[in-house]
Order: C-alpha cells, then structure tokens, then sequence
C-alpha cells in the first residue's frame, strides 16, 4: 500500500486553518450524555456548536448552521421527532451533514431510522465497525456504543455503503478507515484511552462536520482532517512513553487541551507513514 | 466614570459568604449539554443545584427553592411545557428567578418564549449582547450561544430592558455589563477562555440565582457578586502571564476549583478600578 | 461490632477483578445532568454504558444489558414513559437491576414512581438518608439530591425498606451503610468532595448495577463492592494530608482516574477495620 496522497495531507491542512480562521457554526442534534464533549471539544477546536433537537425549532435553526450533524445514540424523544424535518431542511438550504448511527442494531425504532437517513443524502457518514456491517447488510450487530469488531472486518460493508449512499464513509477503531467506496485511507493514530471516554466517537462525528462545513466539495479530506485532527490530539494527550500513565479522567480534559494547541501545519510531519490503497 | 460605588463591593462581599454559609437551593430549568457544568459550578460556590424541568414536577419543586433560573437555550420539549407552569409557580412562592435568553433571535420559538417571559417579572435577564438587543428591539439576531456584539452595542438595550421590566440586566462579554435601567457598572475582568467552555453563560445566570436567594432585595449587588465571583474565578483559573498557556479543557477544571477557593474578602482588593457611570 | 466478614472482603475483590475482565454492559435510565459522569464513572471501572431513556427503545435494549440502573433525579419525560416497561422487562430477560430514588419527597410524581418501582424486585436500592426515610416510612422528605439527614437516621428505615422488597439497601453518606435487613455493614471511606460534585452518587449507584451484573447471586457483596471502590478511590483522589487542597473540578477528573487504577487486591488492607453488626 502506497503512503496517503500528499495532496490529501495539504488539502487536510488547510481545512483545520480554515475551522480556526471561520469558525463554522456547527448544529447537532444526538445523544445528551455525550453533548458537553462534543460543544467543548468543538469549541475547543475554534467553531461553535448549536446543540439543539426539538422538533419545533431544530428545522429553523439549521438554516442558519454551516454543517448538521445527526447522532442516533440514546435518542431520546425530542431527538426522534426534530431529526427528520432539521435533515429535510438541510436540502433546502445547502447544508452539508453527518450521520453517526450510534448504537444502531439491537434497537429497533433507531436501526430503521438509521436506514432512512442514509437515503437522505448525508455527505459523510461516521460510526464504528458493527454499525457499518448493519448499515452495509441491512442486518443487525452491537451491544452497545462500543465497538465489537475491527473497521477492517467492516471495509466492505463501508464500500457497499459510500457506493450506495455517495458519502464517504469512516470507520473509527483502532485503526480508522475512511473511503469513498473506491479510495481507501487507514488512520494509524489515537489512543487506547479514547475508548475509555465517553463521547469521543460523537466528538470525532462534529469535528467532521466542522471540516465539513469549510471544504463541503472535498469530503475525503474533510474526514481525513477531522480524524487526523483527533487522533493526532490524542496522541498529545496521550504520548507514548510518558513515565506514569495517563487516567481516563485526565485524558478527557488533556483532548481538549490538545484539539486547542494542535498546529495544523504539523500534519505533513505527523501523518508520514499512513496508507492508502 | 467613577470607581464603582465602595456599598456595592461590600454588599457584594456579603453575598458571596452568606451563599457559602447558606447553601441556598437553587432551581434550574435550562439546556441538557451545560447542566453538569451548571450544577458542578453551583456545587463548588457552596449552593446546591436543583435540576429537573418537567412540567408534572418543576413546579411543585421551585416551592422549595430558593432561587429559580430559567435558561431557553436547546429548550427541549420537557424545558417548553415545564418553564411556563414554574416560573408561574414562583408568583405564590415569593421566589425570584433569572432569565437567561439563550440563543433567541433565530430560534422562533424560544424567542416568543423569552419575549413572554420578561413580562413575568424576572429579578435579572443575564444575556449575551445579541440576546439583550433580541429582547430590547422586538427584533432578531445571534446565530448560536455566543455573543456577535461587543455588550456596549447593547448597552441602551439593556437598559431599556430594565426600565420596562423592572428586572436587573445583565450584559456578558468581555467587559460585562450590569445596570438596573439607570445606574450602570462595568466589570472588566475574565478570560477569553470563558468563552471556549460551554455553558460559562449559563453558569452565571445559575450563580446569580444563588446570589439572588440570599439577596433578593437588592439584585444590583447579587449580580454583581456572581458576576465577579465568575470572572475573578476566571483570572485566577488563567492568570495572566503564565508561563505555559493554559488550555480550554485545564480551564474549565480550574475554574470550579476557583470557584471553591475563592474568598469573598479578596474581592475589595481585586474590583478596584471597576468603573460606574 | 466486630470487624467486616473477610469472605465479603474475599467476594467484593473478585467482583471488582470480574468487572475488568467481563466488561458487564449496564443500561442506564437517570437524570441527563449526571450522565457523563455516570458513562465516564463506568469506563473508567472497566464496565460499558448504555444510557438510553425512550419508552420506544429503552425495554427492548435491556434484554441486551447485564445489568440495569434506574434513577429518578430530574425525570425527563422520556425517563417516565420508559422507566415502567423498562423496568418490566427486566424480569423475563432476568436482568438483575438497581433503584435509585433521588430526589423522592417534595417531588409527587417520582415520589409515587420510587415507591411503585420499589414493589417490582429491585436487586439493590441506594438512596442517601432522607430518600431511604421517604420509602421507608411513606412520608416525604429531601428538598434536592443532597443528604440533609444523617445515614444512622435512616438505619432502621433502610432495614424496613430491606425486608419488605427483599433488596439489599444502601445508604449513601458520610459512613455508608449496606444492608439486607438483617446484616449491616458500615464503610467509613471516602471524602468531602464527593458531595461537592454532581452525580457521584448516580455514580455509585451505576458501578452496584456493573458489580451486580458479575455477581447477581450475591447483592451484598456486590454493593459493598462497588461502595468500597468509589470511596477508595475518592480517598485516592483526594489523599489526606495532602499538602494542597484538591479542588473539586480536580477532584473530580481525579476520581475517574482512580477508578481506573483502583487494585482489587488491594481491598483486603485498606478496608482493614471496616465494621459490621
């Protein structure tokens, strides 16, 4: 497998620039357990987030976003309902969104929600490998938001799903892959400590949307540079070979440290060795 | 302008000790994604939070409060159906309540709401300049949470607020702002990083409610002992010239250690040069 | 009182080591507001949340869970619908789960809800004093989350409340007490600041849902167990005689950590002098 396409590494860098420099205002509508992450960590990286979800306001609110982004997880009854008009309002107004079908598979009312989304046009869709596999085969998978297979076991079904669906894909694991149903990229950084926080699946599903809303016509490197951007953020957080190990609660607020001082200039450096098939 | 008046800080010195030996119980009915950081920040003033927003429940339990803060920002269907019956509630039960306007302008909803509110007699609006202009013109603004405007822009709105509501308002920003309609004063202290950590807003108007509890008649000096208990908290959280810059998610870890350590006899000191026109 | 039984000491070790190994998923129906720390409180333990309300989702995702925590702090609307038939289908799915009446008292609707649930075979309760003297006694009691009576207070009430569901009742405070109705146990651990930050007490009623889940056939044990974990791992967050004091934000990013590292083998030394009757 050949390195990353250094264009993708340039086109990457200027979307984190421009997230700082515009600060895209980025509307979510998810689970509540995970909502302080992903506004501090949005924030964090310099947009701003507008986390809202009734049915009544949600719609109106979106026209004035620069990205949506449409988490399934917990989904709770307002959530349920202001889901499909605030998607259905995205059309008109020309906002691009993600979809994160967290949790999808044991759970009905959400598996099927989740089916119906995907045919609405979102431009990337974000989850992990069981979520992906029921996604891809219209089957179900999962206990929980935590993932129990590998994203390679998933590759195929990410394929089959970005063909279908035209967004690009991503599949967050220990290695991350992101594709567009023909371009395979893996993501070989982060920490095993991201799994030991809740919301940081929810947290890379925003920041893909905050790239999203600066660069909606590449969102391959979009993607990319939202979950360099993480990983990378992580690593800082969480650097190898640090003498006494780093706690889940200190990794949390240590994320948001990092997704703050991350030098996007930096990425050239950091991403050498990442491979694309 | 004249030094702010020496009766204010020492008022406001009061309040801050009677909030930690009181422990007043302080309602709140507001957004999902800043409660822990509301209830945490009130938790680490010395008052106790009081979270619940149905409309079958708030009202019963604001009769034990002895604060209520009102926040419309996300106003989830439980917040919608449970602030009109509470904030009833507080007529009978003698106890004044805050409203925060959050993120009205675009939203069609809330922006009525909040309209409606003001006509019930709030002691404070706590408000960001966009929101103050919002309530102040009839009109519409703000995209999101945070503040478009410099609170100077807003300054005439704010007082006209005042003087038709008869509320104390305030203005949060870099410099805020707090005036009853007539007398004006400025506080010039904080940090930018307040405005990289969800919900600070918030966390405010819930400190002024406690402030407010043990100071319900004079509410000029209840918000200004939240106003500098929060922004002090915030300088000692991120102290100028430090040699490393503190990060966002280190700040907001601080900031409720701060809030804990701070000591309400510091504050003659620390407000000098604070200015009242 | 002669010293704790060292066979619970003996079982509540290798509960905790059995958490770390089976990662038991615990579904988890509370307040929002505590929600992160409650998800976070249980990664950092080992164990996978679930945390999900809707009435729609809520009974058909339990049939997947090892265990089930249901509270009744701020009670959503979602968390109202859900909790009954949530709670039903925990029986034929054998799902052993946990009570956890906050804020019963004032609250008439919860207060009805607390004492209907506790008819339905709870496994564990745990309820700071006044809400155990509410359940016991019919009465009310309690003006928020926080314990305005004194544990011993509540003994006899806990011990009645034991007997009557046949549950194992735990009384949250400054010495905790645990109980069957027959048997008590009294853990003297812990720190000041778990009171000073929100949801530790959902908290500890989330890690006897991870704890149980293990060791269903033995509730004692499993509530001590998770009892003496976050207690220990308050006093190792915030050590005695530590030259400065922790603050509670610090606190509370600590606590997680120490969850984390928290060595079961060490259990059979620190609770050396714990007592039971």
């Amino acid at each position: 497998m050949p390195d990353v396409a250094p264009e993708l590494v340039t086109a990457a860098t200027a979307i984190v620039a421009a997230v700082r420099g515009r600060r895209p205002l980025v509307h979510r509508i998810g689970p509540g357990v995970t909502a302080p992450i992903v506004a501090n960590g949005l924030l964090a990286a310099g947009a701003r987030p507008l986390v809202t979800d009734t049915a009544d306001e949600a719609p109106a609110l979106v026209r004035a976003a620069d990205a949506l982004v449409v988490g399934t997880g917990s989904l709770s009854g307002d959530a349920r309902a202001g889901i499909p008009p605030t998607v259905a309002a995205t059309r008109d107004a020309g906002v691009p969104w993600v979809l994160d079908p967290a949790a999808i598979g044991v759970a009905p009312v959400r598996t099927r929600l989740a089916h119906d989304l995907l045919r609405q046009g979102p431009a990337v869709v974000r989850g992990n490998a069981s979520e992906l596999l029921v996604l891809g085969s219209g089957g179900s998978g999962g206990r929980g938001a935590d993932a129990v297979h590998d994203p390679e076991d998933a590759l195929e079904a990410a394929r089959e799903v970005a063909r279908r669906s035209g967004a690009v894909v991503a599949v967050s694991g220990a290695v991350d892959v992101v594709t567009d149903g023909d371009r395979v990229v893996r993501v070989e950084h982060g920490s095993p400590l991201l799994a030991r926080v809740t919301g940081t699946g929810c947290l890379l599903a925003a920041l893909v949307g905050a790239c999203l809303a600066v660069a909606p016509e590449d969102p391959v490197a979009a993607t990319l540079a939202a979950t360099w951007w993480l990983t990378l953020a992580a690593e800082d957080a969480d650097p190898l070979g640090s003498r006494t190990p780093v706690g889940p609660g200190t990794f949390s607020v240590r994320l948001l440290d990092a997704l703050d001082r991350f030098e996007p200039t930096s990425l050239a450096e950091l991403t050498e060795g990442n491979r694309e098939r």
